[in-house]
């Protein structure tokens, strides 16, 4: 005979979104410059950057989970460092999810962003992501945070919890097929000549 | 042969937390004064509002769903007027998910709220939701909004899209074993005499 098992309990989670913090969080990752080595174009700004590092995170994501399976969800904040390596602003990797067809909500809490969405068959699109607007990613759609503005960009996002990362084929393809840029003091999607298409698998 | 099958379009929603309105929604519900007979416990009181009712709604639901499956999710807003029945506060039907293991995150937009989450075991618990903070439902969990302020009491809500609902639960409990009741000008929760335990289906 084994023991009933337990529901999980709640979680109250408090929201920061001026700095970002999760406070009831359980999971913390930090990514620091030279951890994105490869995922800008301009390589010589990318390494003048690293030359003068002061050893903060460029963006950390802060996340609640108690539950696996399909029946959980994943929840957190993301929070992005302003700031250009070249011409293109400070991003997430991006990822497609390992189990492609899970969804993903992103909700902005503070600061001016933008989501990149890309499917394998070529479709892109660039959506804003400010406080009081929400994106629905669903599945199928590789994706991506930039910050384009001048504060933290701070987003509350919530997935299945099986749905994991897969952080490789951005990198397969040579990068995204859109960048975003500065331009004129705002910013642009250009598209990035590195790009060799999604690997269709 | 086939189409090939494109992947759904991303949606990009607008949160108004004064109003509650879902900029991009494709669903709504609402549900007045009639339409919530038997869900207080001061029969009197409740029969004393709709003789006097204007005929808006207790609380509304905004949503967007795009993908079915377990892939996809549901999300929206949830809206509440404060108000009382009794020594009860407005508050909503509750329910459980319809696939029980199916989870729920609830972020507080605007207004003083409580959810009253409870196990078909016996478990109660009561969380308060303010602005700036959001609850995670774990499956299993029975669950019901209150508004226990005197604002619009206004949340996001995101679960899987097959998760469903499963209202007839509370009803055939005698109601939640938990109320929100008013008590020195705040609320405090109380024990329901009239909840006869949860099923155990």
């Amino acid at each position: 005979m084994t023991a009933p098992t337990r529901p999980t309990p709640p979680v109250q989670l408090t929201l920061s979104p001026g700095t970002g913090a999760l406070g009831g969080s359980n999971g913390r990752y930090e990514k620091f410059l030279p951890d994105l080595a490869g995922l800008y174009r301009d390589r010589s700004a990318y390494d003048r950057l690293v030359d003068g590092d002061d050893g903060r995170p460029v963006y950390w994501v802060e996340s609640s989970q108690t539950e696996d399976g399909p029946g959980g969800l994943i929840t957190g904040v993301s929070v992005l460092e302003p700031g250009r390596v070249g011409e293109e602003f400070f991003m997430t990797r991006g990822h497609l999810h390992a189990i492609s067809d899970r969804s993903e909500l992103y909700v902005g809490l503070s600061g001016e962003g933008v989501m990149v969405l890309e499917t394998v068959d070529g479709e892109s699109q660039v959506v804003e992501v400010r406080p009081g607007q929400a994106v629905y990613v669903p599945g199928q759609w590789v994706h991506r945070s930039v910050n384009v503005g001048t504060e933290r960009f701070v987003t509350l996002f919530c997935y299945a919890a099986d749905a994991g990362q897969d952080y490789s084929i951005i990198e397969e393809a040579g990068g995204m097929k859109s960048l975003v840029v500065a331009r004129d003091g705002g910013w642009a999607a250009a598209d990035n000549p590195d790009h060799r298409g999604y690997r269709a698998d």
